[in-house]
């Protein structure tokens, strides 16, 4: 049927139109349907909502629906009902516990991104991978229909890393890449925003330069300067991962074989042949003991060895925060003031392990390169500032990153060396500041385990940019024990 | 915060309303969220959309929202975010495959019915549910759940039946209740109406009398009779089992531990204590052997115990349709042939049918009354009068039921003895004539299993209100075989 544009200015959160009720139902479209419209080129798959008050013949278009259709208001549009498709099917047959083909893997995928599927078919499908058999076959092949449904990063031979989160801080990545670029090899490097931690590696990036580029600017600034630090969300890289965390997210499910899946599908999507996966352990981090983490270990070296890449793990120290500043303009501090001194300042356990982390890189890639050597010698922080030219300039020195005004520094009541820090109380405060959403927010460790504390010494500092935000943080700081401390008599 | 009411003439299938954006924001209501609203005495939850032409201040109500609340345009309401519910962690743990406790079942029950839940988190459940080992126990206290969240019909002592369908035809209700209301028992049925079958009983009745009533009329109308026709769908009897039915029926779930809580939990809330479970078997119904028989009616059994009720069951032969009409008019000219002829006109097997259950049931509640007696005796049939009088009266004689005009006789093109008649074809063209919607539409079958049939002689009649769809179901006829037959020679 052909239908005239009518626009309203509604966001739904999904593609929404608006059919007049009694032509819908002659149509046989009902209420919660979808149904596909049609302008030019453009196809867009839209929930049904009816109305007495919009004339027959006519369509109304919520935002999200027109931005996709991008119709204007009285232009003509085909409207189609459209079949219920075969993925459901699919569904079901996970949720009855049998395997699934590649093409019907790759059906169910390709569907959640063309918004055929409901949220309610796609979380049936996620619950059916959490509580079936998966087996290693079935998650190379969500993963691969993951990619294949997306866009690709015409890189190759790139190597790349990734940390399965949980630490506070642990900012490598910048150090990391300039050090891989600065050696000669590809780093095309995305990243995620903070969702319910402090900062994400594209928040930090986010205070030094501009972090959104499309997939044709990351493509020129790597073949410029061999890495990038780019935001992963808006690229269209296994889109329909987004969808599956989305899904996820609402019952907070972190089943093991999609978070491999949705992690490996984002390294294939930008040409990584060589990754390293940080596994952090200890008390407050992800993974709690070393039967975990060699699982999971076990398992990304498998599912990358079926994806052909060459997936490789390093079973980190989680159960402390890495570097001093958590929040991402403390974040960007720490990292500039490593990359500026070569590594004579800012945090210790950051420099130490970016360093680590880079050699594991090399050395698997068979280069005989020290990490060490280009992270002193400056060409770490030369290539790094080449990188933030070609994505458009930004912050080079630590001391030119704005921290908000507020602050209040925390003093130690006792007298101790520094036993442990809590990773889950410090993410709290430091969320509480505002993080990631106010960027010069933020908690600074003064002192890191093992650290020597005099009585009334500076311990942290707590940053807001709202006065009530402090307020709230320090209540929590004060409720809570960051820090445990072990007498230094004993010693 | 308080907002003025907007109406907007909008059907979106559930509760939505619209928020400004810029306070939707400052207020950390986020799209997608759900919220409160209170006008007067009650409360709804709503899905927020977001608009910028929203002034500040009010706030939109979608239709479904307006006709929960009934808040007039300019009244001021009350809005209220609301907090993720604990239903969700109870939801994630049945993922992880735990038991649920009483309490955390009840807790999801209740949110589902008070809309707090989204459909892709009862998804979550009730997928978890599916491939989990779903104890008795939790069958129980979801079936309990449902009950206690619903309103109940105030009947003590009173006998049900159920059959869990796939036979067409087979509309046993109208007669067994009106033989038990005779005998002097209660019997408060309500069905429902077809969704994917060809009729339900609510549909069949429908063409006799009014079906739809409140509890109160319900109560008041078994009151004087002992029986009634009701349609359940619109009563708040286990209204979460509607929710979660309408989340499975997206996916053509089925589940049977959940098919068992519906069914009893529906029953449980009529005051019900003593039911007959018809479970149809054979090739062509829902069961398929006597295994599969066995495991349902222990199933039926031990659940029915747990809430209380004596639950029984009836194997029943469901290879082949029970009764010559199928469709509401026809199936109604059957019941009432039966009823008023007692037992003399009207389809054999249908009556025996309807007699043996009737007999199960009196049996079980010690009577020592014979159902054919009841039926033979025309008591029967002045007990289904008295029932139809006091909904309101209706049609009494099976000739005033008025069937589509256009039809078709089918003759058979072989002389032979009927070896079967295959149930899914059966439904297949009567739902193209136009069931359960076009009420005289339907199939007629003028011969049975065993009958024996000449060259020429009738064999079916096709009836529709619409030519179109009379042609459609006639191409569906010809193309697929309603019937086999054997040789008369070999006998």
């Amino acid at each position: 049927m052909e239908a005239k544009v009518k626009t309203l200015d509604i966001r739904a959160g999904k593609p929404v139109v608006i059919l007049n009720n009694r032509e819908a139902i002659e149509r046989s479209i009902f209420l919660g349907d979808r149904i596909c419209i049609k302008h030019e080129d453009t196809e867009v798959m839209a929930i049904v909502d009816t109305s007495n008050e919009v004339p027959e013949g006519h369509i109304v278009l919520f935002d999200e629906t027109n931005e996709e259709l991008g119709a204007e208001e009285g232009k003509t549009v085909i409207v189609n009902s459209i079949p219920k498709p075969d993925s459901i099917d699919y569904i079901k047959k996970k949720v009855e516990g049998k395997d699934l083909s590649y093409d019907e893997t790759h059906e169910i995928v390709k569907d959640a991104v063309d918004f055929r599927l409901t949220d309610s078919e796609l979380m049936a499908y996620t619950v059916a991978i959490d509580m079936s058999d998966f087996s290693l076959d079935e998650a190379r092949d969500l993963t691969k229909a993951m990619v294949d449904t997306g866009e690709e990063i015409d890189i190759k031979n790139a190597l790349d890393k990734h940390c399965i989160g949980g630490v506070p801080g642990n900012r490598t990545t910048p150090i990391i890449v300039s050090i891989i670029a600065a050696a000669g090899y590809k780093i095309p490097k995305t990243s995620s925003r903070a969702i319910t931690s402090p900062a994400g590696t594209a928040d930090t990036m986010e205070v030094i330069t501009d972090v959104e580029h499309s997939l044709k600017e990351i493509e020129d600034i790597v073949d410029k300067t061999n890495g990038c630090f780019s935001w992963g969300g808006a690229l269209n890289l296994a889109p329909a991962d987004d969808e599956f965390i989305r899904v996820r997210d609402s019952l907070n499910l972190d089943p093991l074989e999609q978070l491999l899946s949705s992690v490996l599908a984002k390294k294939k999507a930008v040409g990584a042949e060589t990754v390293l996966i940080d596994i952090p352990m200890g008390d407050g981090s992800k993974i709690k003991n070393s039967k975990e983490a060699s699982k999971l270990s076990e398992y990304f070296e498998k599912l990358g060895s079926e994806l052909g890449m060459d997936v490789f793990t390093l079973v980190s120290d989680g159960s402390n925060p890495i570097g001093n500043g958590i929040g991402p303009a403390l974040e960007a501090r720490d990292v500039l003031k490593i990359l500026k001194s070569g590594g004579k300042e800012g945090p210790k356990d950051l420099t130490e392990k970016s360093i680590k982390m880079a050699d594991l890189l090399l050395e698997e890639v068979g280069s005989d390169k020290s990490a060490e050597r280009i992270l002193t010698s400056g060409k770490a922080y030369n290539k790094f500032k080449d990188i933030v030219e070609a994505q458009g300039g930004g912050v080079m020195d630590p001391d030119e990153v704005e921290l908000a005004e507020n602050h209040q520094i925390v003093r130690s009541q006792k007298r101790g060396r520094v036993k442990d820090l809590d990773n889950k109380i410090v993410s709290k405060i430091t969320k509480a500041t505002g993080c990631s959403k106010d960027k010069k927010s933020g908690l600074y460790l003064h002192k890191k385990k093992d650290d020597p504390v005099e009585k009334g010494e500076k311990i942290m500092t707590v940053y807001s940019e709202s006065p009530d935000k402090l307020k709230k943080a320090l209540e929590i700081a004060e409720e809570n024990k960051v820090f445990t401390f072990k007498s230094l008599l004993s010693e």
